[in-house]
């Protein structure tokens, strides 16, 4: 599981470099489709996946303001604030918080723990998905996406002992 | 790890439901970015998910040319029978698969086996959001993509048994 977060997370990264050679007004600038803009879409990437880790944990969620983060510079550190908040939050994690009840502010519905870290893990792909097709009709190369080669497991064989293989 | 993949099967099942309603020549026409066309992506995520699964197999890879798929029916159906070749692979999966080495007719590298499942996992969501833009732009309601809601882990508890919690 934790690497599908670090994915998310190392992806993010190279959309944010290849994002910085853009003006301010192409961040913001509204397009067809998803969240609108690139700066939006960004956004709303760090406040989902921070938002429901918190919830789920049960830890007071930050809820940040877009019209406060209206730079890549800005969404970028708390992108990366963020990512530490998750990664305490996943670095807990273990097979057994998979069927642990978990509920949120913004939803009556209860959830399961692991049900909700896919969610988080497949929205952020979900949007990438988006700023590719925005980007390229910018004439920007998009990012390789790949998830293979990038050596996720080559250094890890945490599965060996029988935790984490999510 | 499976639920990942039923997750994307019930996704894909969806935009081929909603694409029904579009002509043969919104399907095939030429838009920008990702591949090209909503039939060309339908047909790269079959292909690919299909292919890398046969291949970490050691089964032969099928290789379905897209000349002779060309609509969303055909690939609908190509769809269907690839994901029972993939499902049928998926239920030997065990975590003690994770690390095998595995190769590709297509690369002269080797891979770690849950890296190949991981990679086919994204790379169908990815190619979902670009098409989630482009409907956009023909006017479409994009399917609802959310992983939550879907009751994946509602009657399932295989993680007690100490496996598929990938």
């Amino acid at each position: 599981m934790i690497d599908f977060f670090k994915y998310n997370w190392m992806v993010r990264e190279e959309w944010f470099s290849l994002c910085s050679q853009l003006s301010e007004n192409e961040l913001v600038q509204e397009r067809q489709g998803g969240l609108g803009s690139i700066l939006k879409t960004f956004f709303h990437i760090v406040d989902v996946e921070c938002s429901w880790i918190q919830a789920i944990n049960g830890d007071v969620v930050s809820e940040p303001n877009y019209e406060h983060y209206k730079s890549l510079e800005l969404i970028r550190e708390l992108s990366r604030e963020s990512q530490d908040v998750v990664n305490k939050s996943l670095l807990n994690w273990t097979p057994k918080n998979e069927y642990k009840s978990v509920s949120v502010p913004w939803s009556s519905k209860t959830y399961y723990y692991g049900e909700v870290l896919r969610h988080v893990i497949v929205h952020e792909i979900h949007h990438i998905g988006q700023l590719s097709i925005w980007s390229n009709a910018m004439g920007l190369k998009a990012v390789n996406v790949n998830y293979i080669g990038r050596g996720f497991m080559d250094n890890d064989k945490r599965i060996i002992e029988g935790r984490d293989i999510i």
